[in-house]
């Protein structure tokens, strides 16, 4: 299949763009002497899966159990699940201890506890931090907290720590003097805290992951692995952040134009918030939901303002374009968005992508 | 399986809430001799199409070409797709119409030509119109464009002109003055439109659709069809909009507890964008992403203001709750929500849902 085959909503991925983002973010990595664990949640496909192994990669993060095993069957057997461990799924977890070096995250003595006396195998434990993001995590400056947690984990003959893991979902900004500063405050205290557990005999390595702060920095030497996995796809979000330029977003979604509304300046997509997701970016004052860069062949032109999705319902996409390109659109085109949450979209669209070069 | 084998995200639907939902919108139809002719795409549930069917169901609305393969797969064999049409999937069109009664809705003359030139079997056609919502169709009181397209449907032995089929969306709202304005004013002119177009020989039905209306009036005598969808399961959107009380919304999502943090009054859930969708409630200027209602075996419990979703990124849900509660709660345990908008939470949980009495 290709471009001219698309024929409903479907999520185009350029193969040469993911891997030039890979190469780029894999270099950086190797040059700090740190791990690259890609975060899979960004694509959770199959196909991206192939090319991340393709260049090398064999360690990865995930989001949940359930997305654990989906990798794991398809031979990927060095998975950390970045998210507080929901002890439910305990059957689950002893399936992919059994078969895999699965890596998991806590933040509490609770769920340290259950694990102690419920896994069947052993399994990695990172301690999940907060450096200010404030979702979840123990707090990076509560050391006390932090040695309580690593001791019970240290007493346990099936958890083995791996160290403490933080997500600095904060640098989610275009100020690029608050990304800096939140990155070398992050790196500062996480290395304060390293040294501080090492003068109690507890030995930790460090895991650090976000897109903005991986895509900006290169410097992550005082990490042991970083965990981006939006740099992968990027996308308007992304864009705005700084983090990358227009040329480096791999993804747009390719939806069917069904009607044209000339007099209001108004096309039509097969294209709702079932396939963009609701994720929306303020751009002076306009929420928009993709910005439109191809047209039936044409696909990876540069952003014009004027051509965006202004407006989603469940399954139609309300289009404007300048008067010019309104003209040449007919029903039964395609049209080409760049979406403002990779993630998101990929995770609705994961039943019909394209991956072309 | 039930409520206390949920281990991750699930999408709970009641059986007797769905039940007397329908129930009470097939009684209005009746009294108004108007077919109801439900909306799957709030559901997309074959288990929810189930209980439709043995209600005496067997004209049925999708949003999609996609959508109406999938249901005609499960024997429904009177589908409308009241979305204009995508000419791009005319193979799949042949293969419906070769099968089902298949009812397509069109607003331009391209599409039209297309469809008599290309369908192999006879579908009966829609002119999509617009009310007033503005997001697409033809102007009601355009009657001249709407001569033209019947006039080309009826030129057609493929196309089998049905009627003019409207969606009023600018009926979500819940100033109850405005919707009846909306209601009576739409009605008006769909009427007169009707008459207009006989006295020039085309006699047409109106189908009519959308959930606030349609719960909120009684008296459908003047449409052939109506439409809803949310109705089955309402949500909190359509609760603060006065379509229905609390009692009659019939979705919960089940999420697992995965993390507390006492000091900042934060439940942390296995429950994100990913099962809820990003759409968000504005109440008295603060943003929500669902209700709680339940915890472990205790379900349907009223709204209280103080319990609610805060917050969400892809996998994490971050509660508030009062402070009772909140010292009841542990590591492990199930929270229920009422979604804001339970169409796109059941696209996104199709995958895991639970069917209780």
């Amino acid at each position: 299949m290709d471009m001219m085959d698309i024929v409903k909503p479907t999520f185009v991925i350029s193969e040469s763009r993911v891997r030039e983002n890979i190469r780029r973010m894999m270099e950086k990595a190797d040059a700090s002497n740190a791990l690259l664990r890609p975060h899979f949640k960004t694509h959770q496909s199959l196909e991206v899966g192939k090319i991340y192994r393709d260049m090398g990669i064999n360690s990865i993060t995930v989001s949940s159990i359930d997305m654990a095993l989906e990798f794991a069957e398809e031979g990927w057997d060095d998975i950390t699940i970045a998210f507080p461990v929901n002890i439910r799924q305990i059957a689950d977890l002893n399936d992919l201890t059994r078969r895999i070096s699965l890596h998991l995250l806590v933040e509490s003595l609770e769920t340290i506890t259950f694990l102690s006396s419920h896994l069947e195998y052993p399994a990695g434990i990172w301690i999940g931090l907060d450096v200010g993001y404030h979702r979840t995590g123990v707090d990076v400056e509560d050391h006390d907290t932090i040695v309580q947690l690593a001791e019970a984990i240290l007493r346990s003959d099936k958890l083995k720590l791996r160290g403490v893991l933080t997500h600095a979902g904060h640098s989610y900004t275009n100020d690029q003097e608050v990304k800096t500063t939140i990155f070398t405050t992050a790196r500062q205290k996480l290395t304060q805290l390293k040294h501080s557990l090492a003068q109690q005999g507890i030995e930790v390595e460090i895991s650090y992951g976000d897109t903005p702060t991986c895509s900006v920095f290169s410097d992550f030497s005082d990490f042991n692995e970083i965990r981006p996995g939006n740099f992968a796809f990027y996308d308007l979000t992304q864009l705005s952040f700084g983090s990358c330029s227009e040329g480096e977003i791999s993804v747009a979604l390719a939806c069917p134009v069904v009607a044209i509304h000339h007099k209001e300046n108004k096309i039509v997509v097969h294209g709702g918030g079932v396939h963009f997701s609701k994720d929306k970016l303020e751009v002076d004052s306009t929420s928009l939901y993709g910005y439109l860069i191809g047209h039936n062949e044409e696909l990876w032109q540069d952003i014009d303002p004027e051509n965006y999705l202004f407006s989603l319902s469940q399954d139609h996409g309300l289009v404007r374009v300048s008067a010019e390109l309104l003209s040449q659109i007919q029903v039964g085109d395609i049209l080409y968005f760049y979406p403002v949450h990779s993630c998101m979209t990929a995770n609705l669209m994961k039943s019909n992508t394209l991956l072309i070069d």
